[in-house]
């Protein structure tokens, strides 16, 4: 294997007819062609129905884990310390850090290179960074389906890293099956995480740099805050742990209230219900992107230029026109 | 007539079989009835396919104003210095005040006796402040039709002005014939001007407060600003005009300049242009919203919900129960 064959952004002509074989190969474990089929997705290929008909029966093997939390609180750093723990236990493992703000994912390859720190030459490893804001609705559109390829490429784990704050947390929070908010002493995180509504979306809640002052009173004030939220009977009560991630301490820890809350998913149904609730989502978004391309295109001689018209002129209202559109 | 009858917030339960009647009263000039009419915007009702029937034989009359511009630039002392000019001009004049914000209304008539001013006991003018947080989606879903029903009621002017910043004053914007961005000297507008990209969404840029210190070198830095803008030939050049909206200084200009403005848009074609536009945006909005609603209800036994657990468990890959969920 050639050295970092792990990384890769090229976008080479696929046809149809190649993307069945292409996705053997990523499950065979080719970097290459994981790459490749993540850029497919990227680039809103044509050939996306495909790819995901030819993922589908291997749907649903890796566990998601979303990571969140604001800029400095040692997000890089913990990733890597992440996947280095979960090598040591055997596990296959895809990174996909998302940057909602950015157009361009062209710029990534270096960045993933660096990112990659200890994992570079490891072919159990793969890292893709990926812009989110294609023509067709950006993040909520394209995460979900290269979610879809790095679960079947045959990931045990895949880790979706969100750059960036706010609702695009959020939102990459409701990819996850766990979903880790990272802080860390020094930031007023307090304040961010009851802000950013940040307490209603961590199953684990992690302090770094747990070796600087305040950061027990970080943990403490988390802690209690959590506290006041009500839980339902048998509802998972998210731990608040602590990591230095440049040392590896508490990651080991980290991992193993991954897992534990893994078990919970599955044990108590919840596991089902966030991945039939994402589906919903996922297949919603298409259909309504499908059904607004139709609408709009020229080749259906753009009945929604017509209604339009007819609104204008009084001689429809939008209610009727809009029932029109939906039976046609 | 009534006190203060043209601010009201009532909404005591209305007919299908009446709501021609309560279109006819509102054309009649009987402000409950309008205020009753855009009550049924704003709480969604099931009658509005029943009411944008009744409005569209009406629907074009009115010239749509957005005013928008930072908090502290004059706003509604614009708003009632421009309505006092408009009445001299003979016009009957609505205000809608949309608060993005708010997901209450309730308290919006106190404050609404207050901006009416000199205006509160004249017939001619209508003033409603409306939230815009409703289920369905929000200020994209509510402001067209609203516009709809003061429109349809026969107002000449109907001013939107939207409270708030960013988005969703390009929302507002994009709902407008003629759109005026208001500054004022002394609050960095210049350069809140283009980051907001306000640059791009005004027909007619007013600086307020121009008696202050400072009106001129707003006016020069916007003016220069402007220029620098690649306009087609033909293309409206906006004017940057300027007011004391509190002495009524400059207003006149400001109505003339809208004039100007309504009648290019009439004679270059982008009035019809812009209109089809809306009205594409509004179906399509409606038609969205009822596939969702549709898709997602329990009279269809939840089709979305049956797919997406086909999809978890690999029966189906998500595009196709996309295709599945359009054509059904």
């Amino acid at each position: 294997m050639p050295e970092a064959s792990n990384i890769q952004g090229g976008r080479r002509g696929i046809t149809a007819a190649a993307v069945p074989a292409l996705v053997e190969r990523a499950r065979e474990g080719d970097p290459r062609s994981v790459g490749r089929l993540v850029s497919l997705v990227e680039d809103e290929s044509a050939l996306l129905p495909e790819l995901m008909r030819a993922l589908a029966p291997y749907a649903g093997h890796a566990h998601v884990i979303g990571l969140t939390g604001s800029p400095g609180v040692g997000k890089s750093t913990s990733t890597n310390a992440l996947i280095g723990e979960l090598r040591r236990r055997g596990r296959r493992v895809a990174v996909l850090a998302v940057d909602p703000s950015s157009p361009f994912s062209g710029g990534a390859l270096l960045g993933d290179r660096i990112r990659m720190g200890d994992h570079v030459l490891d072919p159990g490893v793969f890292i893709r960074s990926m812009a989110a804001r294609g023509h067709l609705g950006g993040l909520a559109w394209t995460t979900p389906q290269a979610l879809r390829v790095l679960d079947g490429a045959g990931f045990d784990v895949v880790l979706v890293e969100t750059v960036g704050v706010g609702q695009s947390e959020v939102e990459v929070a409701g990819q996850a099956d766990t979903t880790i908010v990272l802080l860390a002493p020094g930031m007023g995180d307090g304040i961010q995480a009851a802000k950013a509504g940040i307490l209603e979306i961590g199953d684990l809640y992690v302090v770094n740099k747990s070796d600087r002052d305040g950061a027990d009173k970080v943990r403490r004030d988390l802690r209690s805050m959590l506290g006041l939220a009500e839980r339902r009977e048998g509802a998972w009560s998210p731990p608040v742990l602590k990591t230095t991630a440049s040392t590896g301490d508490g990651v080991a820890d980290v991992v193993d209230a991954i897992d534990e809350h893994a078990a919970w998913l599955a044990a108590s149904g919840e596991l089902e219900r966030r991945r039939v609730r994402r589906a919903r989502d996922e297949i919603e978004t298409l259909a309504l992107t499908a059904l607004r391309k139709r609408w709009g295109s020229v080749g259906s001689g753009d009945r929604l230029d017509e209604l339009a018209a007819a609104v204008v002129a009084g001689e429809v209202d939008p209610h009727t026109a809009a029932a029109e559109l939906t039976v046609s």
